[in-house]
């Protein structure tokens, strides 16, 4: 590959998506904690393109803001077809030379790899016209086929205009195109819409091509899945699915003990470490990391967390972003930490809430802990010492400091800084009634026999 | 379909169930939290029958407990087949002139539309004896056959006594069957029971009508599913997987996104609208609707409850019959809601019990907030105002009401009213013991050595 | 079987388990709760050994942490093939005269009928030298051959080693192999490690003697997913869900109702009665009994419980080691119970934390109500008796007792004993503010409106 020459990519991203009845943008869809869109462009962006230019149609304000101003944007309106899409990159990627490689928005899973092998196989001496991204699918169904002999493509065909001989051939076109700039819009000036829809095709430029004398190629990726177009949200869910398997036989690879994989669900960007054992029924949204030996038991939901090594998270465990459990930290069930962090060997074993905090190491923080850190207008911090121990059933009502050692009593409201080895009791009398629960039953019986 | 003519249904439900090993009467065991009988009955009470008798046996008071009068009972003792079942009818639709359908309590899911396939059949101009519902299964295995041509029966065979050839016949008996209640007991009366099993069958009718000269017709439902039998435990859990992926296609073809459908429980009721997400792991008992926006996290658990526009729940929120959430308020992680509304706007995010309460607009109700609604005998009534708040691990102690734009401080069990705009705090005075908790450190690790 | 002969069990447990990338030992990954080499032995221990022998290696310092006594250790270093693991035990077994059995700690789910029949036929009038496990799986793929005709060996042969005929032979070598103690050491002696890898195969003693002109026999288990090997976390997994799924097919033919089988997990020693009923997301934990008529709803997790008759738990309920629900008792959402009894009756269904507990019939645990049961040091025991109504969001500081019929006000921490009929309040004064909130609220928006 030819690293001097620039590329440029467009991607097709105007599409209505009407069979996925959302007013949510088709591309913007996630799987795997990520949209489509941004999984595409993450591969694309590996090829460090010069300009990135997305054609956009109805929806586009989402697209806006959702990427902002990392493509250009190219209106198509009408929308007369792939070839008319392509075409609408004309403006911004003039003065451009170099090559430009066309995929889609609702095609998220192709690898950098096999786009490289495209722009590769364009600057090869024979030099192609095009270069047309094929796939070869267990079932060859209706796809358009591309018709070629050891990579060289003799003739681009739609199914519903393919004979029986070209049917038969199954090799399909995943629409990804690459081509040099000159060549790519000149080409498209001559595709015609003389079709049954009426539509500008964008693999019609190879037919022209050919029957110009040149040489168009094909070539094809690791598998067809990576091509797989995405329509609908049965698709949607078919995609991640497939996402979560294949990352599970990873993370089993590597060394990651997943009792039920098929129960596990990652993010695209999972961070988990070899010798760490994840339960059945556990959720990692984005931006989590785990440690080497931690254990993340059933139940448990991450998202924006880091777990240290040999940590101890759920069941029913709650880690929210910025939640970061340093060695050996545990957090136990029905617990939420939220931009906190647990100093070394801390816990918090049941029914807390700690939010906006730090915990010192070894502190224990008592069942029904809970960090009141927001007043309806403002967060505020809470710092707790090393090795302090907050009673079960405690109001630490931020801004707040607890110091090492300290003891807070359990049930208090704790809303002054309590000093390290002090220890702080909110605590009302034992007011003592004998014989009034007894009255109350009496009471309460009669009235409720009256009420039948 | 001759509307004029009156539809009686005989469902039989005496089988003793002996394979579900269990207590419970065989047809009350549950399919998306309805029981089978129910499935069927709302079926057939689609076509408006006039009559409606269930033939019980064993365990008939809880059907009776479970059914009430929405059937006529009668009691097959002892049970000799399914011929026998029917003729104990006869008492109930004595005076009954018109179509009879005979349907099973464990077979759940025959559509209304079939059944009115038969009826229809049985009316048209030929006027066959009998209609029999015919199904192809995938493998016809032991099956009773259904040897007819081009829909008229020309014989009825168990698969014990069938030839070879009539085995070859894939068309098989699924047990229902529609006739004029004045040839069907006539029928039945001629059957006997000079067979293997001492039985009165009741296919049997139709080789009777047959041999007196008249046609008996066949008809096939959509799929063989339909009419697929209950009668272990593992068809019943294979029936509700069925059940339920029909269910999720469903959904995401209405627009909702199931990010993994597989681990997503609906109820025969659930209403979703489109462009809900809902996450792994959630299961919706009866009774829930939720409207278009709102996400529903992982973890979740809804029975009876209304989730209104843009609202999120969850993960880990558990709501309860009665539970109204409006328009863009919040459920969060380890809340349980029960008989209470969630004005639009208002937050219940962590750790909390909101139950018989009215919650008003915008108001926030802080970590580890209970509304006591039960003293031991009663329920009680808490209503919170609009913009109120509610501060962490508060006791609210219904009856009792919060004003709008109140404040109830952290940590208070509140007991009498608090007015409009105004603060509310129940704690005691902050006891401060300076090295207190040093003491006792050493006090306690001195005894913990010694307990060694 | 002769009973009179002894029998020793070699277990080759020193294989270095380089693909589970793990720093655990191979043979103490867990399935079903249980380690593979554990469920091993309680399969070999059925057979009621004299002498019990691990081969071990890298990593012996576990597998004597997680053993201890059951076993005899022989460490075989360096590893030269399973002859030569088999040899090392030779020391333990001195003075042994007997029928030995070799197993693998990596194939854990060998039944104890499949060994005895191993050992039955070592023991058949015929006297072979040797008797080994064969096995016939779907697809033969590269393991080694048993060439037999009417369960006589003619030739033990590698993969790698054999013809296309041995090969077309679809019989393969388990690995497991009985044979007399006097036999198996003398052959071993005479195995050659001239082959490709240099190492002392096993199977080589069978050769070895059919080619003196003895007898060697092949017996096959019920199939061949009992001698499947677990190598990799892939195969860990996948040994986890067979192993699932063969129990919840179990626990549905006696009885029990899942809803969603694929999502219940048991573990290798869970009792479940008839008439249960599992909804969807449940986890069982090692030691967990459960009687008849319970229901375990949704989101629930078991460990070390004793759930009784008619119990309900859940959802989201969590039992650790040491729940006892006495019949009829309800433990709700978000509750944990540790080391606690709940009798008769009674309930515990909100957001609480019941740990070093004994509860009376009847009683009613408020929501949110946790016993502080340890000061950091210790761990103390409360008590609560029958029928006493414990308010919400309530702390127990035990040690502590609450009597019959007592009551305990919401939002009370109990420091000092309640006696039986008497009602314990501790709660400061209801300080109201009138006006308050609402000078707070335009104060804050006003420094709101500031900051920005």
């Amino acid at each position: 590959m030819n690293d001097a020459r620039p590329i440029a990519a467009i991607v097709l991203a105007a599409g209505k998506g009407t069979r996925m009845k959302s007013s949510r943008h088709k591309v913007l869809h996630e799987i795997a904690g990520r949209s489509m869109i941004d999984h595409l462009l993450a591969s694309v962006e590996e090829l460090r393109p010069e300009r990135l230019v997305a054609i956009v149609g109805e929806g586009r304000e989402q697209l806006h803001a959702a990427l902002g101003e990392r493509v250009t944007y190219a209106v198509q309106d009408p929308q007369l077809g792939t070839g008319h899409a392509v075409q609408q990159a004309a403006g911004a990627l003039a003065g451009f030379a170099g090559d430009v490689l066309v995929v889609y928005g609702d095609v998220p899973f192709v690898k950098a790899s096999t786009m490289r092998t495209m722009i590769a196989r364009l600057n090869e001496p024979d030099a192609p016209a095009a270069v047309v991204l094929g796939f070869e699918p267990e079932d060859a169904l209706r796809y358009g086929r591309v018709v070629a002999q050891q990579g060289r493509i003799s003739k681009m065909v739609e199914w519903k205009d393919a004979n029986e001989e070209e049917r038969a051939c199954t090799l399909c076109n995943s629409g990804l195109l690459a081509a040099r700039s000159e060549d790519l819009f000149a080409l498209l000036d001559r595709v015609s819409n003389e079709n049954a829809q009426a539509e500008f095709y964008l693999p019609d430029i190879v037919n022209i091509a050919i029957a110009d004398g040149r040489g168009c190629a094909v070539v094809t990726g690791d598998s067809a899945d990576e091509v797989a177009g995405i329509n609908s949200r049965a698709e949607l869910a078919a995609a991640e699915r497939q996402w979560q398997d294949l990352r599970r036989a990873e993370a089993m690879d590597e060394g990651v003990t997943l009792r039920a994989p098929e129960t596990v669900f990652f993010s695209y960007d999972t961070e988990i470490a070899a010798d760490v054992v994840v339960e059945a029924n556990v959720v990692f949204g984005p931006g989590v990391s785990v440690a080497s030996g931690a254990t993340i038991r059933a139940f448990s939901h991450l998202e924006g967390a880091r777990v240290g090594e040999g940590c101890e998270v759920g069941p029913y465990a709650r880690l929210r972003p910025g939640a970061v459990l340093e060695k050996g930290s545990k957090v136990g069930n029905f617990v939420e930490i939220k931009k906190a962090t647990l100093g070394e060997g801390a816990k918090a074993n049941h029914l807390s809430y700690l939010g906006d905090a730090t915990v010192g190491a070894g502190a224990n923080i008592g069942a029904g802990t809970i960090t009141c850190n927001y007043d309806g207008y403002f967060k505020h911090k809470t710092t707790i010492g090393p090795r302090a121990f907050i009673g079960s059933n405690s109001a630490l009502i931020a801004p707040v400091s607890i110091g090492a050692d300290a003891i807070v009593a359990a049930g208090s409201a704790v809303s002054r800084d309590v000093a390290d080895g002090e220890l702080r009791m909110v605590r009302a009398e034992q007011l003592v009634k004998p014989g009034w629960a007894d009255r109350f039953h009496d009471a309460m019986k009669r009235k409720k026999g009256e009420g039948k």
